[in-house]
């Protein structure tokens, strides 16, 4: 099934927004495949919001694509947007590289390496600033989606989950996921932060400042400020969002949407977690095994699995009436004019 | 009359966007009165935009009002909001101090001193930038007023206006308007660049590269992309603009709202510039000779006279339903939250 459940919305003004962050836990070696290499991490989620926007990852001179060679799943994102018209907001909320297009920025710091134990800087701040921007956002869209580029990102939600006691297993953007790295690293940070399992369940933020990343605090302040419906595109770094949502005892009507390749991944426990959680949630298959493009097919394998909202982005689409072909046809095409149709 | 013609508006999804830039040109000394001094009219913008926001213009240490005590005319603007409940989104098209609100960086650089003849690096960028930002937000609101906070920016619309061929006369934020000066700063512009009265009137973009700011280009960029009802919210500056739009042979349903300050200010040449281009204006009058405060009593006396919108921002209020006297009072009520009750 291309989405699962499919979804029975009809909102008159939806928007998609993207909550770009750089976070120094992406440079541990090993960690995050969401860029050619750990120090290149920085300029992803600009490269990412580009090549959503233009079609063209301006601030990196080379494919945007894993090591491995899958491109990177802002041509998921953006695919969807030309299909569906969509509009596409940015935010800036700790970057590194500032993207060459337009960004609201809200003046958050990168965040910083989680083994340090303290990795972002005033999330209460992020969350106010973000909040205030979702209630502007919300008098203008009746219905929002939220994605995120955040290379590192799955060990930050690893650790807030831990840290809000969770035994989450999160995903990852290579084929084999380094979960013993990821919780080695946690551990450390934990350490460093003087905290352990669970015992920052009723201090939510405090996770996030510990353990987490700049976005977290975004997305939730944006989901309080819109009020409106709301879903969180992504997999297990949006299950750590949603977490703190949940911790922060805010009532909203938010759900969430991932890829089947997150929703898939026996490595991590993603239905699990969003069923303990209890929100609704959403798995969206491209149907990327039967491309004509070698990289679009190394999802299937296991490669990249999710980002930029692709999963969310999917989900508007068949929202918005597109079939999983129209779909995965728009991809090839993106994917052609970036790559070029002879490469895979 | 509070509002003149009455605005018959009912849009569904208002929006109010606050263009904000810096130039070199503000520099220049007696050419502005948009800060305390001419080196700090480079926070004014930022100031500006955090206190609509906040209440608070964070990134000052003293109140935002002129060199004479007159405050600034965010005050009005962030009456409006409260009042309405528009939402306020702010554009950064070239600062050289980014606020502490959240605010959509379009990546313009500041603009430069126009006595040099090249103000502006590459108009045609941020134009389109801003023109994709407002296809996307046309899609979110079917009316949009766009306010300005330029220091120095009557002298850059003096500056363009003479390029495209028109013997405009700009207003001030000074009760004595420095025409003579700005006169003085046009030409040495002018000779500068190569350029003489009206040379550039089929080159828009030109001329504000030339002798504009960047607010310019991205102003005219976004009415184009927006496609919606649009209101540009402004004096002078703002008449330079719809010079630009019209220069350009952009076809849109726009419009023009400004203060009864400049509409009437003997010194400048709005009502017959605006008539000359072919575009309705409204002039809002706040009524402050009855307010209870010396500061905003100044603005009779053509101290400040506009600014941050604040025309536009009466405009919508008045749109809203609101009256003048509603309108004075929630002013009143932001200047007492400001700077005092007891002080002027």
């Amino acid at each position: 099934m291309w989405i699962n459940p499919h979804p029975d919305f009809n909102p008159e003004k939806p928007l998609f927004v993207c909550i770009l962050a750089n976070t120094e836990t992406a440079k541990i070696p090993n960690i995050s495949a969401a860029g050619k290499s750990p120090q290149l991490t920085d300029y992803t989620p600009a490269a990412d919001a580009e090549l959503v926007e233009t079609g063209n990852a301006i601030s990196i001179n080379e494919p945007a694509m894993t090591p491995s060679g899958a491109p990177t799943p802002a041509v998921l994102t953006r695919a969807s947007m030309l299909l569906t018209g969509i509009p596409c907001l940015f935010i800036n909320s700790g970057l590194r590289v500032r993207p060459m297009v337009p960004t609201i920025d809200i003046n958050a710091m990168p965040g910083g390496d989680i083994r340090k134990g303290h990795a972002v800087v005033d999330a209460l701040d992020i969350y106010k600033k973000s909040q205030a921007l979702g209630k502007k956002l919300g008098k203008l869209s009746d219905f929002v989606i939220i994605g995120e580029s955040v290379p590192g990102g799955t060990t930050t939600a690893l650790g807030v989950m831990n840290a809000l006691g969770y035994d989450s297993k999160v995903s990852s953007s290579f084929p084999d996921n380094p979960l013993d790295l990821k919780h080695r690293v946690v551990s450390e940070g934990m350490k460093s932060a003087r905290i352990s399992f669970g015992s920052l369940k009723n201090e939510p933020l405090r996770a996030v400042e510990c353990l987490g990343d700049p976005m977290m605090a975004a997305t939730a302040g944006l989901v309080d400020g819109l009020g409106t419906k709301t879903v969180l595109a992504g997999g297990t770094q949006m299950v750590s969002v949603l977490a703190v949502i949940k911790h922060l005892g805010l009532k909203r009507d938010v759900s969430i949407a991932t890829t089947r390749y997150v929703a898939d991944d026996a490595s991590a426990n993603f239905r699990e977690m969003t069923e303990m959680l209890g929100y609704q949630a959403f798995a969206a298959d491209p149907g990327f095994g039967s491309s004509k493009r070698e990289g679009l097919r190394m999802y299937e394998r296991g490669d990249v699995k999710e980002g930029v909202g692709a999963g969310g982005a999917m989900f508007a689409a068949a929202m918005m009436g597109f079939s999983q072909k129209e779909f995965r046809e728009k991809v090839e095409e993106v994917c052609d004019s970036i790559f070029g149709a002879a490469i895979s």
